[in-house]
């Protein structure tokens, strides 16, 4: 798949990635080395919890989010780096989800400070398989300009 | 450690945790799993990027950071259940950094929807050995009240 530049970039834009399952292996794994709090970890326990059942951690749900991005039709020319945005989770990660991201193009502009790229401004809405959203992030990235060799 | 209900959080106050070491093996086990772009794989590659060498992912530093607080003198009763805030990466983390995190309460307030909780905004700010901030996140989290039994 061809990259893109700050140039092929349009406001409203909508980019896919494919799915993800997750299981509860995976949820409790992370959440040993990450998040260690017992509705990430206890199944039983977590009936006891406000997430009234095991939920991922919420980081978890982020990195996953990352991966998806990356295998998504969101190429962005020299990676997808960001200064950071808003996290939101709106709804719990459940064992057995399957999760994906759209990738919505909110602003593009050019950079005084950086005049070798421009700045895109995203909303990363990662869904469940029933198409509720369990995360949004809005992240502002650098992305490079198309040079004259590109 | 005892826990912390809300009546026990008032604005200025801050909190502390021990130090977790990031090395090369841990940053490029995650990148593997979660972000596998070349900055945060191969320290070489690195080289020609836009970090100028090996960086761990932001999602590794933030996930690292949640590992941090709860090992912190933070400890909200029920646990650390956020919706989310603004997330920023002021600076990348390195191999052989050593992390710790300061958290400081920035709002406090009872909630109408939730009678049993209350809200406690808080600023998580991740910091190396330097004492450079490489990370901020500022969450709204849900904290129990304290109740006749507490």
């Amino acid at each position: 798949m061809t990259v893109q530049f700050l140039e092929d970039y349009a406001v409203g834009q909508i980019y896919h990635s494919g799915r993800h399952r997750v299981d509860k292996a995976q949820i409790v794994a992370f959440a040993k080395e990450f998040d260690p709090q017992f509705y990430h970890l206890d199944e039983d326990a977590a009936k006891n919890s406000p997430f009234k059942g095991l939920a991922a951690s919420g980081w978890h749900t982020a990195a996953l989010t990352m991966k998806l991005c990356l295998s998504s039709d969101f190429r962005p020319a020299g990676g997808i780096i960001g200064v950071g945005g808003e996290l939101l989770w709106p709804r719990a990660v459940r064992p057995g989800d399957a999760l994906h991201v759209e990738i919505e193009v909110l602003e593009t502009r050019t950079s005084r400070s950086r005049p070798r790229q421009g700045v895109v401004k995203i909303r990363i809405t990662t869904l469940n398989q029933q198409g509720d959203p369990v995360q949004t992030f809005t992240p502002t990235l650098f992305v490079d300009r198309r040079s004259p060799e590109n």
